[in-house]
């Protein structure tokens, strides 16, 4: 479905490229990252003076705790939209890049190999970062210039599950208003085609806590001590069933149901059972096979209840006759859009009373992700959806609600906005992994995608 | 209930006593642990030398796999009953020191601090083979001689579960031949009343294992890949209910009931569950306090199943969203006399298959050990206990069925024999941990009741 402007973006990123690649590569020369307080003033700084550097203005919000945040801010050029404006959402911030020696090359420094960009933050979110500064300098240079306002969010604590942009948000939601925003990630399949997203999930991370006695006791008193790793067991046991189902009262009540649009979409979205079992090497068979449901439907828009690890007692080799003293496990409540985290704290918190687990205590490490979904219908989603078309020649996903979290839902209801997000990443880019990796091709069509629909953005009617 | 023949070993214990800790503190200068195979050797050695140069015979048994098996012999003095045999089960090899740092003296350096003996290995067991040495030659220096033949069974592997001692005392069940056994341990409760043991349980021990995939998985497919943790969660939960009722078909079938003359001897040992909750910061109620179960009666009789460790997944500090990919369980069963290991791991591995847990994968870390109870209405029973009675003056318990395990079934139906485990050990003896001690008193009453013991065992008609 490719057109002739498609095709004369990709020709111009080409030109383009040379700038992404630098500004690519020193960013990921700050090693920025958030979990370990590394380098974050540097990599703020170093948006902001890119932004200026480009022509644009800049500022850094630091008034408010957390990590600072970046506001850039491109006027629309003379043949431009200026009642249009387009806000992304980006992250300086990286992961860690242990285990450093699984590294082929220096985790921050850029390096080409094979076709590829290696270094910690090219895919998640740096390269993200330099493509959008690209392809605005491009469209500046092009006659009229840039055809809308184009603003940027920076934020420098997503790989800590942003805990505090929510703030930032609400202060300087006038600086950062806009009519659409494009969100930090995409990346292709297996199969080629560009995957778009609409929605993120939100998130309640927890430990579960069953505490029985000062110290482990020997387990010559199993008879009558009780033991806090089976009482934990048959807690997490009441939370679940052993198909899936979860089965907390009350736990599925506020997830926003899918409407007719959403849930064609996500059965439009590829999903191959037995590709993913071999992939992975999976023992046992798909909780969905158990079910009947269908999978895509479940990741989307059902919440999702996941324990994530479990302790207690003697794990070491050999045997030790014990009953230990206590037993914790980690869960997580992956939320659909309409949760409170909140609200299923206090569901889960319910459960464990009724079910006569009162004692198990509940550490609460993250509650303040809630899930979003954009509308479908909003002319905006169908632009990014049909300019990608235009662009990406083995087609293009769109996923109303992907499983991943991240902070959409404190702009998209705050700024009131629909939300799309896009990128330059691939199934091999290992994220968050060693040898992280972005290809540079894919590199040179987001660049051009961004061109394509900021030029064609730029022509839509205002809807805020 | 003293007596003057009690009073008189007393005494005579004092002549003992420097000989016995002369041997403790040579057998402890040996660092004779058996998981570390260390010393084990010198240690055989040092004990077939004393009863050597103690007059008695003695022979090294190595030609079977295992450390080797000592035997020992003094013959019954011409005023003693040449047709009766005693025969003391000890053990040379010891627990590992560690956390060698909370030793307050070396602990493979014998040292008297505050009245008590502190070294590894003096409760458990070097001290009772002292005691027993010391007793034995204050007998061959009394008119008449030693009351009866005394044989030594001194073993190398009970710290390591006695692994390989069956097939010695199949293939010497001759040598060691006698009319009944003496165990290795004992200890004073908090009441200073000297415990007696008439039995001990079997052991099965055992991994679960729940393999769910190669690696790791995102938490983003937590609505469609299975989670080994939660699989094993519901499969602990289905062997056993939160008030501690074993669920696995046929678990108890083969336990041998207790006779009325257990059921009372158990009824009359002290329990205290309101202590014990402060004693050890117990938070939960006792299982027997839900069940209404007698906890002395099922600690005895019952077989117990205990989770005593469990891991999976992320179990480190903050949130890491994943799938595992394995999770696994450590679990005993402490099983009664008259079960069969095999037996019991064949319940619930057909358990696990009903339950449609077949994919988890039991890996058996020991199932050698079968429980043994000494019948209580044996002569020999009785004069262990009445001899007992007779020399400590707070008094006297007679454990039908200890808790604890050890090969006793390995001697006693082989060797048909009654056994009685008695010794010098205190509450705070610290068996296994640092620190470990026996109170010098304790020794010294060791020796006299041993004494004592023998002395009358010489006059009881020969059953065997």
């Amino acid at each position: 479905m490719s057109s002739k402007e498609a095709d004369r973006w990709l020709q111009a990123a080409e030109e383009a490229y040379p700038l992404a690649v630098r500004l690519l590569g020193e960013m990921v020369a700050i090693p920025s990252v958030a979990a370990q307080h590394r380098e974050i003033p540097a990599a703020a700084s170093y948006v902001k003076r890119s932004v200026e550097a480009l022509g644009g203005e800049a500022l850094i919000y630091d008034d408010l705790p957390g990590n600072p945040v970046v506001y850039g801010f491109f006027a629309a050029g003379p043949g431009g939209d200026a009642d249009r404006t387009l806000l992304f959402y980006n992250h300086y911030d990286v992961q860690p890049e242990e285990p450093a020696e699984e590294w082929e090359s220096p985790p921050f420094a850029l390096t080409e190999r094979e076709g590829k960009l290696f270094g910690r933050g090219v895919g998640d979110n740096k390269g993200d970062i330099a493509a959008r500064l690209a392809a605005v300098d491009l469209l500046r240079r092009q006659p009229g210039g840039l055809p809308c306002n184009v603003k940027f969010m920076v934020e420098g604590e997503e790989e800590i599950g942003s805990p505090n942009l929510a703030p930032y948000v609400a202060r300087y939601a006038e600086s950062f208003a806009a009519d659409a925003c494009i969100w930090e990630f995409g990346y292709k399949d297996e199969g080629e085609r560009q995957g778009l997203v609409a929605g993120l999930r939100g998130l309640l991370y927890l430990e579960l806590v069953c505490k029985g006695a000062d110290q482990d006791q020997h387990s010559l008193a199993g008879g009558y001590i009780d033991n806090p790793v089976l009482r934990l067991a048959h807690a997490l046991s009441s939370l679940k069933d052993p198909n899936g189902e979860v089965l907390v009262a009350g736990f599925h009540d506020d997830a926003q149901a899918p409407t007719p649009e959403e849930l064609e979409a996500v059965r439009q979205l590829p999903f191959d059972g037995e590709a993913i079992k071999r992939l992975y090497g999976l023992r046992l068979p798909l909780l969905t096979e158990r079910s009947g449901k269908d999978p895509r439907v479940v990741t989307a828009f059902e919440s999702l209840l996941t324990v994530c690890g479990i302790q207690g007692g003697y794990t070491g080799s050999g045997a030790k006759t014990l009953i230990p003293s206590e037993a914790m496990a980690k869960v997580e409540a992956r939320l659909a859009a309409g949760q409170e985290p909140q609200r299923i704290l206090e569901l889960l918190r319910a459960h464990l009373d009724r079910h006569g687990y009162d004692d198990i205590q509940i550490r609460v490490l993250n509650d303040r992700q809630r899930g979003f979904r954009s509308d479908l219908s909003d002319p905006f989603v169908q632009l990014v959806r049909s300019t990608a078309e235009e662009l990406y020649p083995d087609g293009v996903t769109l996923t109303p609600s992907h499983p991943g979290c991240g902070p959409m839902y404190d702009l998209g209801s705050v700024l009131q906005l629909p939300i799309v997000s896009t990128g330059i990443g691939w199934i091999g880019s290992r994220y968050h992994a060693p040898n992280e990796n972005v290809r540079i091709a894919d590199l040179k069509q987001g660049i051009a995608h961004i061109a394509l629909l900021l030029s064609r953005f730029g022509g839509q009617p205002s809807t805020n």
